[in-house]
């Protein structure tokens, strides 16, 4: 992949429409298969205790966008890697992703009732059921990995020191959901909203793409480039979707829009203003892309998703 | 360790005394390597977030018994493996134990305000900040496992999936604390009772012992007697544990006394009456013994484990 970025922006409209059918349809079979591979990995609803089962299936199948597996799946993919090696580990970061949702959403955190358009966990089931469900998620994350057969044992242990580090403390999502939570209806500079980011959402879109590269065998130089890129990518993320809380409807993002201004919470249109926060997105856009343009693998579909989170639009 | 359980059982007033004493100082001994062990690989208080990780170390500092750490350390020192080669995996067990205690007080399960004789975690500090000291302490245990250099790959990867296995669903920790949550207030059968023990302390205790033994590279009979010792001793603790709630006092327990039965808990003296779980506390602390007999190692402290255990106070 050498197109110059310049060429990209510049045939935006009709090659960014083409791009996000394209894209579109990679996570449509991102989706197919990691909803396959995570039924597999949890518990029937069948098996007691079933009303712990429903609602870890009622959480983890409500309709994701399984951000991060396709981001495992198509950095794997770029580095030679196949469906069977990675999507456990896929798998297991969406099992960490929805955990953290689940947490987030209780009465004691963000007190959220809606999520991805339905009632959230602990609304459904009880608190009860939702904190365990949380817990046990993310066991099945490790667990998943430490047992899959597809790959060595030295990339197991890798892998998850890798996920750990990314959602734990004291750089990764705990940590900043602490933070976050420090942070509520009290002013706070734009290093401290970065820092929130980085470790809150940041860290685990950086571990999904560097799984994908680590299980495809990418070499030190690669790796770091592969991180960078998921840098961006999350930074990039995060903008989005703050500006998307100004600008969406209800029914775009299945959840409340304007949920974090009434809360006071930090956001990228807060802190800089709306004009300036677009502009930011498109300069991490670029950059993102930048990096991509280091890479000596076949990074279409990697350039394709930092295209489609510039420009999404729930 | 070939001495006749007969023998055993008949000279327990002062031969149990002098165990006790013995097995005391090596469980003072596993404390201060434990503790060692644990403030290493937990953030320091002055690490950000700071709350964070004073609220870890509240709950994890609270004076327990290090009584899983005790039981890899004296498996696994039975089957010739090094202190350093089990500290971690001895830490991390610990770890997922604290977690489980931090969210079983929480208002919306137990709703204690009161934990090895102090705040509990929530009281101190606040319901979201233990939520998440919880959640990473699970993610520590599995991280500190992960990146283990004493262990192969190999043992790292097997172990982990054994304390997933054990901490998680449908056969362990969180499903037994699901079973619990279903049975309060409610009548249950016995089989129900050994049901929840067997998941929400028993697999813990299981896979502790397993653990020890896995490092110590112990061959597949060896383990399967090594899983039928920690399988009796964890019914013994939990039927131990009950008759604790009867006869104790709040000073010995650290905790509040006769808590089971003013919640309708399930326990062994409430299904069984206290003379029969009496006799049954003696008779599984004999089967623990016998397995031992069983094992060409020495394995005089896990004896006096099962000895301890039986003959607790607190």
């Amino acid at each position: 992949m050498k197109v110059k970025m310049i060429t990209r922006m510049k045939m935006k409209p009709s090659f960014e429409i083409k791009r996000q059918e394209f894209i579109k349809a990679f996570f449509d079979n991102c989706r197919v298969l990691v909803d396959k591979g995570l039924s597999l990995l949890v518990p029937a609803e069948t098996i007691e205790p079933i009303k712990l089962h429903q609602a870890i299936r009622w959480s983890l199948f409500a309709g994701g966008k399984r951000f991060r597996p396709a981001l495992v799946l198509s950095v794997g993919f770029a580095f030679g890697a196949n469906e069977n090696q990675l999507l456990r580990t896929a798998c297991a970061l969406e099992m960490i992703h929805t955990y953290s949702l689940i947490h987030d959403d209780l009465p004691a955190m963000d007190d959220d009732d809606l999520r991805r358009g339905r009632e959230t966990c602990h609304k459904k089931f009880d608190e009860a059921t939702a904190i365990l469900a949380g817990d046990v998620l993310q066991t099945l994350a490790f667990q998943s990995i430490a047992e899959d057969e597809s790959l060595s044992f030295e990339t197991r242990a890798r892998l998850i020191g890798e996920i750990a580090r990314a959602s734990g403390t004291p750089g990764g999502m705990v940590a900043g959901q602490v933070h976050d939570l420090d942070a509520e209806s009290k002013p706070i500079t734009n290093d401290e909203l970065e820092r929130i980011h980085r470790k809150k959402t940041g860290a685990l879109i950086r571990a999904s793409a560097r799984a994908g590269a680590i299980i495809g065998e990418a070499n030190e130089t690669e790796l770091n480039l592969i991180t960078q890129y998921a840098e961006n990518l999350g930074l990039l993320f995060q903008i989005t979707d703050d500006l998307l809380d100004v600008t969406a409807t209800a029914e775009d993002l299945g959840k409340t829009p304007g949920k974090d201004a009434k809360a006071e919470k930090a956001t990228y249109p807060l802190l800089y203003g709306f004009e300036r926060a677009e502009t930011m997105a498109d300069e991490v856009y670029k950059a993102t892309c930048d990096v991509l343009e280091k890479i000596d693998k076949d990074t279409e579909v990697l350039f394709a998703i930092a295209g489609f989170i510039r420009y999404r639009r729930s």
